[in-house]
């Protein structure tokens, strides 16, 4: 983008978003051609790719804010750090159909929708120039009802709070040898207080002192690190939908932000020859923020958050609410 | 606020902010009965407390999100941490009028508006139950035009993303000998591609691969630890006048975020016998936010950020906009 054009949008405004209403969105199905080709799909027997027939679908980003050719070129400029935008960044269209989203779907539909998930997320660790894979979904129903998709963004550097998570969970690890994740797991099944949903396989849960109303973390209970390799996608279908639809129905239908934390891309690291407790001290798990406006909207301020609903408040409102 | 309060609100909305419109806005000049009494004031000479006649006010918060009185009480409840939310949270009412804003004053009257937010800061920190104080700004115009004022937090720990600057600044210093912002100050002076503004005391410039479109950095040229012990407001309140006019001129007034980054209450630390190169390691700053409404609308995720306005560009558009 060049001066002249950001002087435009900036006298101008912006450009309307196309992508709200079924008559022009790009993701919905028999408008294949208007998306560039995909990269994978889960479609029904018989039918080509990028055409009609699929049930998921994954395509590069139209405005990609990385792009997937080049060399990173790691390099210093005075006191600054300098690399080039090397990247993937896709979007995974998870229904056909526009105005449809996880609470609605098929059980075994949201079920494809995590497959196809943990595949990109496998395929984007082959290359060896992405150290992590951030996959997230801005669920946006304040204008408009948009098609559901989620964003996978690989990236040559670990993001900065993943590598403050990565680190706290790490010398958390070296003092008692045991994962955060799994202790903080262990207590809230014991003390129920902020508990929203179990299911013996996940917890889904708002946690202690959390930044953001009716926050919620979605873990397995059993210790894992990456998202990729879990195998009870049933279970974990069936407790997303769960949460979904309880925050759906407290919040009015807002939609949400929800933001996978996973371990990192160790491949990079394991050729370079360190990383070696890595299995141990991540726990992969989910979080949630519901966009329910509220009278005491204080944004975190240089990370001091204020929340005026307790979590264990919005864990009993959710539990109580009907799905 | 009890759980039926907050179901209360979740089904019905919010209620209507009452400080957009002089009708109805508690902070102006004639309905001084209509806060809590004020703490401090900067008034023509013969007028008495809690009644016409102030330039520059600072009240107690209506809604205060941390109390004054009571002790701190710092302790564990199983794996998490607890503390009594003990703090001071303040309202500072910069102009008796409404809808002025910092690029209307009197250049004598911004200076009074620094000089009391100096002082709060300074008064704050006698208390040494408080490790920092927060000052920030929220100017939004996107909902009418509000009474411009500013908020101080006194916290009794040092919030997240402080801690975390203030660390990054020590080890650079630990290394270098140097505090890693007059390294910036210098390079950003010599280079001169992203600044946007310079009065020889101060320097404002959007940073090296700033987070956000126009983000704006303020600091003084000459190493200091603490805002509320500068002795040049004159200056100060030159360039930020200069800076939030350009703003307001190229981003179509649609208000900022505006966060003081400042070295800590050492006194508590100074009391517990550590912190001994403090005043070397950190340098005093305003971080500067224009609300601008933008296409590629990425939130950080993660810590990983999308901007795309260069910063070299958005410091040339700013320095040719007319003031």
């Amino acid at each position: 983008m060049d001066s002249k054009e950001v002087r435009n949008i900036l006298e101008t405004g912006l450009p309307q978003n196309t992508f709200s209403t079924p008559e022009s969105c790009p993701y919905c199905e028999g408008r294949e051609g208007e998306t560039p080709p995909e990269i994978h799909a889960v479609r029904y027997p018989g039918t080509v790719p990028n055409s009609r027939g699929w049930r998921v679908r994954v395509v590069p980003h139209y405005q990609p804010v990385l792009q997937i050719q080049g060399e990173i070129n790691n390099r210093g400029l005075n006191c600054y750090d300098l690399m080039n935008g090397i990247g993937a960044h896709e979007i995974l269209i998870e229904h056909p159909e526009h105005a449809k989203d996880i609470p609605d779907y098929p059980h075994g539909h949201l079920v494809d929708v995590l497959t196809t998930m943990q595949s990109r997320i496998a395929d984007l660790k082959n290359d060896l120039r992405f150290r992590y894979v951030l996959a997230y979904k801005n669920y946006d129903l304040s204008h408009g009802i948009p098609h559901a998709f989620s964003q996978i963004i690989a990236t040559p550097i670990t993001p900065g709070q993943v590598k403050d998570e990565l680190i706290n969970a790490r010398q958390h690890y070296q003092i008692k040898e045991r994962c955060i994740f799994c202790d903080i797991i262990r207590y809230e099944l014991r003390s129920q207080d902020r508990v929203v949903a179990d299911n013996g396989l996940f917890i889904a849960f708002s946690p202690f002192a959390s930044q953001y109303p009716f926050e919620i973390w979605l873990l397995p209970q059993q210790h894992e690190l990456f998202f990729e390799r879990n195998a009870q996608l049933d279970a974990l279908a069936d407790i997303l939908q769960q949460v979904l639809r309880r925050i759906k129905r407290v919040s009015g239908d807002r939609g949400y932000t929800m933001v996978l934390h996973n371990g990192p891309n160790i491949k990079v690291s394991q050729r370079r020859g360190y990383w070696k407790t890595i299995k141990m001290d991540f726990h992969w798990h989910l979080e949630i923020i519901p966009k329910i406006a509220w009278p005491l909207k204080y944004e975190p301020i240089l990370g001091f958050a204020v929340n005026p609903v307790p979590s264990e408040m919005a864990a009993q409102i959710l539990r109580e609410s009907e799905v």
